[in-house]
C-alpha cells in the first residue's frame, strides 16, 4: 500500500466515526492566495499531486482529483498507485455538476476545513439541496512532520520607496469608508496589508508577503500577525503610526465581538470560517476593497520607482542576454537550469533585488510550448542543436517588481519560427500601441492583441496580461487584459495602472513563442480631440531588445517598424550608459533600426 | 389647461379613488417591442412627449418623465405646459433611484398596467421594501378615440422564401425542448412566432409581425391571435400543419389551465401579467428561446435569397445614388424629405418589396451629427451648399431584410471632412476584414472596430452592429457587435448570424459619418491552422459603393486598399449587369480602383 492509500484510509477511518460521506480538500489557504507555502499543501500530502490547481474528494470508496487541461499529464503520473482517479476538469466536468449526480434520498455529508474554503465556494455549496455542509479539519490531527508557517521577520517598506505614509494610506482607505457609511473594515488579503502598512514579509514564495489580518474603523488600527515577526524597533514604529497589534488567532475572537454595526469587506477574498465569526446583526458592505484599487494604480512617486528598477532590470537583463550569445555561439553545454541561475545572479547583483517574482520559465523547443513549464532537477532539456528557447522571469526588487518574456534563437531557426514570432511580436505592438477610452473594461481590449493572430487563424490559451504590483505580487488585480475575465466595474482602465502584455503562440511538441513587456495606463497630455471623452495609452515599462534575427520584416508595416525601431532607441538610449564597452556594442548590434 | 394637464387630472382623480400614490406609465406593449402601434402609444397619449423611450411617473402632486440623452431637446418642447417635469436619465438620475428616495413610513402604493410591465421591472419594483404594487389600468377607461390596432392580414411567407417549413421548424423547437425535459413551451415574442409559423403581418410599422402568442408542446402548437386577420385558406392550410387557432386573448385562460407540469419561456420577454398567469405548480424553466438561436443562424436557403434581395436593393441604391447625383450637380432644390421619398421609389420597384424597414434617416450637415435624427414636414433642411449627406436606409423584402448607411458629398468637402470618412472607412474594414473565434461573444469584436478611431481621440456613442432579421426585424437578437452589451453565452458568434458594422464619427452641429454594411459569419473553408480552435469571418453581404471622393489614400495602408478595390469590383461585377448604360457608367466610375 503507497503511502497516499494509507493517508486515505486514516482520513475514511475519521470520517466513518464523524458520519461524513464526502471530504473536500481544496488548494487554498486561509487568505486564498494564488501561492501558497508547503503548510497548506494538504491537497498535495494526501494525493501525491503538485499542481498548483486541483480538489480532492473523497468517499469511503472513492477517491477523485479534480484538475484542469494544464496538469492532466502530471496528475495522471503522480497519483498513479494511491487510488485516486484523476478527473479531467472542463465544462462539462466539475466537483460541483459531479455532486448534483448524486441523487440520495438522505441528504449526504459533506465536509471539508472552513479555514480554507472561499466564501463562493460555501456558497454554491449551500444551494446544492442534497448536501449538508460541515466543518472539519481532520488532516492536521495525523499530518506528522508537517512544514511549519515561516518565522521571517515583518520588515518595513523604506521610506524611500514607499509611497505616501501607512498613516496616509489608511486615510485614504478611511475617507473610501466614509463615503459608503462602513464604520467597520476587515482586510484579508494580503497585498493589500502589506501595500496599506508599507510592510513586507517573506511567508510565500515569490510574494513579499506576511500573514496578517488589518482591521480598521475611524479610531483603531488593528494589525493581526505573528509577532514574534516584528522586532522592537518595528513594534515601537507601528505604535507611533497608532497601530495596535495583536497575535493572528485573535482575529476570530475580535470578530465575535462585533454587534450591530456594519463592515465592509470583498466576498470574493473571504474564507467561510471568518464569516462565521461575524454576528447576524452585522451588516455586511460587500465592495472591491479600497486598497484595491488604491494599490492598483501607482502614484507618481512609484512609478519613478519603477522606471528605476526598470533600467535596472534591463542592465541585468542585457549582461545575461549578451552572456547566453557567447556561450550559445561557442556552443557551450548550457541546460534550462542554468538560464534560471544566472539570469538571477546578473538580477542579484542590485542591491534593491529581493527575490524573483515567480518561477522562471526557461524552456528550449517543444518545452517552450508548455505556457507553465518549469524545468526541474528531474526533468529538463539541454539548449542544443537549433530551435527557440523561451524565458520569462522577473524580479521584486525594493522599487519595483519586473515580468518579461524573450525568445531567443539557438543554431538556425526556420522561416515558420520567423512567421511566428514576427506575428507575436505584431500583435504585441498592436496592442502596446493601442489608445482606448479611460474607464472601459480592460478586458474589452484583449480582442485588438489577437485580431492580428486570429487573421492567422492562431490563438493562445492564456490571456493577454495581467495586473502586476509594485513591490509586491506579479499577479496583482483587479485589472485584466483578457478576454475570458468578467466585464464589470472592478477591471475598469484607471491611469496608473500596470499591465503586462504578453501574447504568444504554441505549437504543440515544437515550439512556443511569448514576446512580454510590462506597460503604464497614461493619459493622453495634450488631446487633439476633447469631445469624445478621455482617453488613455500604453507606455512601455521594460527596456529590452527583441530579437532582430527572428523578425522577418517584411511582414511588419511602416508603424510597427516606427514602433519597433523608437522601442529600441530607447532601450539603447537608457541602457548603454550603464553597460561595460562589450556588453553595449552588443546592445547597439540588437538595437539597429529596422 | 392644455390637454395633458386635463388627463393628468383625471388620472389623478381616479388614483385618489383608489388610494394610489405613484401611477406608473411605460413605453411598451403586451410583447415588449422596439417599436409600437398608436394603439398603445399611452405614454404619448398622457404626457405628449412622441420620442421611443421614456417612463412617465405621477403622483398627486408631481408628474416626472425620464428620458435619456436622444430626447432631451425633444422632450422639452413637446412636455412645454403639460406640467409635467423632464427628468434627465443617466446612470445617477433614473426613476428607480428616485423611487428610493421615497422614505415613507408607510409603504407607497404604486400601481402600473401589468399587460406592458416587463417581467425584469416588477422584480425591480418588488425589490423596492417601500413600495406596495398593484396591477391598473387607468388610462383605458378615458382614452377616448383610441386608435385602433390594426386588421390587417396574416399571410404566408410563401415557401419559395420560408425555408424549412413550419412544421420543420416547430420539430426543431421540439427538439430543444426535448434536451432540457421541457414539457410546454410559451412563445411570446413576435419575430419568433413569425418565424417559426412561416407567417407575417402588419401590425408594427417596419415589422412584419403580428399580435401573437404560440403555445407548444409534444402534442399541441396552439396559435393565438385575431383570427379576423386569418383567411379560410390560411386556416386550412394551418390546420393541416396540425397548428390550432385560438383567440389571442384566450392565452390568459390558456396559462391557468397548468398545473404540476414545466414551461419553458424566456424571462426577458414576458410581461408581468403573462406570469402571473402561471399557476404555482408549474416549474419555470427560463431559457433562451430556442427559436431565438434558430433564427439568428441563417440557413443556406435563407442566405442565397438573402443575397438576391441584396443584389436587387443594390440595383435600387444605385439607380437612386446616381439620381441623386445628377441632383446634386444641377444644383436642384433638394430636402432631406425628398431622399426618404425617392430612395423608397426606387425600391419599390422589386416586386418583392414590402416596406422599408426602419424610418429612413437623411441628414444633412448638422443633422447628420444626430445618430436617430428624423427629417419630418415640421422640422427638415434643404440639401445645398457644401458638406456632407448620411442616409441610412433598408427595405423588407420577401427574400431578406436590408440596412445600410452612405454618407454623400455635397458641393465641396473640406479636408477635415475627408479624414473623418476615411477614419470610419478604416474602422469599418478593420472589423469587416476581422477573422475570429468561433463562439467568442461578439462584443468582444467592438475593439477592433474602435480601435482606428480610439488612436485619434474618436468614438462614437452607439454600438458597432445588430443582429438582422430574415425579413423580419431589423434589429434581430441575441447577438451584438456592441461593447457595451452584456457577455454572455446568448451573444456566441454562430455560423449564419447577419450583423451590421456601422461605425461612426458625429461632430456636433458640424456633420455625422456612418458607414454601414451587413455581414455574415461564415465558416473559414481550407483552413491553414487546425490547432488553433474553428473560426470565422464576416462576409459583406451589402452591394453598393463608398464615395471615392471622400477617401484619403494617404491614410489607407495597402491591405485596407486591397479590400476596398476588391469590395468595389464585387459590387460592380455584380450589379453592373442590371443596370442601364447611363448608372452602369456611373457605378464604373465609383468602384475605379483606387
Amino acid at each position: 500500500m503507497n503511502i497516499y492509500q494509507t493517508r486515505l484510509q486514516i482520513l475514511r477511518h475519521m470520517m466513518q466515526k464523524e458520519d461524513i460521506d464526502i471530504y473536500l480538500i481544496l488548494s487554498t489557504d486561509p487568505h486564498l492566495n494564488e501561492y501558497i507555502p508547503d503548510f497548506y499543501k494538504i491537497r498535495v500530502f494526501m494525493s501525491g499531486f503538485n499542481g498548483s490547481a486541483g480538489i480532492l474528494v473523497i468517499t469511503q470508496n472513492q477517491a477523485f482529483l479534480w484538475t484542469d487541461g494544464r496538469y492532466f499529464l502530471q496528475a495522471q503520473k503522480e497519483l498513479e498507485g494511491s487510488t485516486i482517479t484523476l478527473q479531467k476538469q472542463d465544462q462539462n466536468n466539475h466537483f460541483l455538476k459531479w455532486l448534483q449526480t448524486l441523487n440520495f434520498k438522505q441528504k449526504l455529508t459533506l465536509a471539508t476545513d472552513f479555514t480554507l474554503l472561499p466564501l463562493s465556494l460555501k456558497q454554491e455549496l449551500n444551494s446544492q439541496n442534497n448536501i449538508c455542509l460541515k466543518h472539519k479539519d481532520f488532516i492536521s490531527s495525523f499530518w506528522q512532520n508537517r512544514p511549519l508557517l515561516s518565522k521571517n521577520p515583518i520588515y518595513e517598506h523604506e521610506e524611500n520607496f514607499a509611497y505616501p505614509t501607512r498613516l496616509e494610506k489608511i486615510n485614504l482607505v478611511r475617507e473610501k469608508m466614509k463615503k459608503i457609511k462602513a464604520q467597520n473594515h476587515l482586510i484579508s488579503s494580503l497585498d493589500d496589508i502589506a501595500w496599506i502598512t508599507n510592510l513586507r514579509g517573506n511567508d510565500i514564495e515569490f510574494n513579499p508577503v506576511f500573514y496578517a489580518y488589518l482591521f480598521l474603523n475611524q479610531n483603531e488600527i488593528l494589525l493581526f500577525t505573528d509577532l514574534e515577526k516584528i522586532d522592537f524597533n518595528l513594534k515601537n514604529k507601528l505604535a507611533k503610526d497608532f497601530i495596535t497589534l495583536k497575535n493572528y488567532e485573535e482575529i476570530h475572537t475580535h470578530l465575535k465581538t462585533l454587534k450591530n454595526t456594519n463592515l465592509l469587506i470583498d466576498e470574493t477574498k473571504m474564507t467561510a470560517l471568518l464569516m462565521q465569526d461575524i454576528d447576524q446583526s452585522v451588516e455586511i458592505l460587500n465592495h472591491t476593497l479600497p486598497s484595491t484599487i488604491l494599490k492598483a494604480c501607482k502614484n507618481s512617486k512609484e512609478i519613478a520607482n519603477i522606471e528605476q528598477a526598470m533600467l535596472q532590470d534591463g542592465i541585468a537583463l542585457c549582461y545575461f542576454f549578451a552572456w547566453l550569445e557567447e556561450k550559445l555561439n561557442k556552443k557551450e553545454k548550457l541546460s534550462e537550469l542554468d538560464i534560471d541561475i544566472k539570469i538571477t545572479e546578473f538580477r542579484a547583483r542590485n542591491p534593491l533585488y529581493i527575490s524573483n517574482s515567480f518561477a522562471t520559465i526557461a524552456g528550449f523547443n517543444a518545452n517552450s510550448a508548455l505556457p507553465h513549464y518549469k524545468a526541474t532537477q528531474s526533468n529538463f532539456s539541454y539548449i542544443e542543436g537549433n530551435g527557440l528557447l523561451l524565458i520569462d522571469s522577473g524580479a521584486q526588487y525594493k522599487n519595483g517588481t519586473t515580468d518579461i518574456t524573450r525568445v531567443v534563437p539557438v543554431g538556425k531557426v526556420t522561416a515558420e519560427q520567423i512567421k511566428d514570432y514576427t506575428l507575436v511580436l505584431k500583435a504585441h505592438i498592436n496592442i502596446a500601441s493601442a489608445v482606448f477610452p479611460k474607464d472601459i473594461a480592460m478586458p474589452l481590449l484583449d480582442s485588438i492583441t489577437r485580431s492580428i493572430l486570429w487573421k492567422e487563424q492562431l490563438d493562445f490559451a492564456h490571456g493577454t496580461g495581467h495586473g502586476v504590483g509594485y513591490f509586491l505580487n506579479v499577479h496583482e488585480g483587479p485589472q485584466s487584459l483578457s478576454y475570458s475575465a468578467t466585464i464589470n466595474d472592478k477591471n475598469k482602465a484607471k491611469i496608473g495602472m500596470i499591465t503586462s502584455i504578453e501574447p504568444g503562440i504554441y505549437r504543440n511538441n515544437q515550439w512556443g513563442i511569448r514576446l512580454e513587456n510590462l506597460v503604464l495606463n497614461c493619459k493622453i497630455e495634450n488631446p487633439k480631440e476633447t469631445n469624445f471623452g478621455e482617453f488613455l495609452y500604453f507606455k512601455t515599462l521594460t527596456l529590452c531588445p527583441f530579437e532582430r534575427n527572428c523578425i522577418d520584416v517584411n511582414l511588419l508595416d511602416e508603424k510597427e517598424k516606427q514602433w519597433l525601431n523608437s522601442y529600441h532607441q530607447e532601450v539603447y538610449q537608457k541602457l548603454s550608459p550603464y553597460l561595460n564597452t562589450k556588453v553595449s556594442r552588443w546592445l547597439k548590434r540588437k538595437t539597429q533600426e529596422i
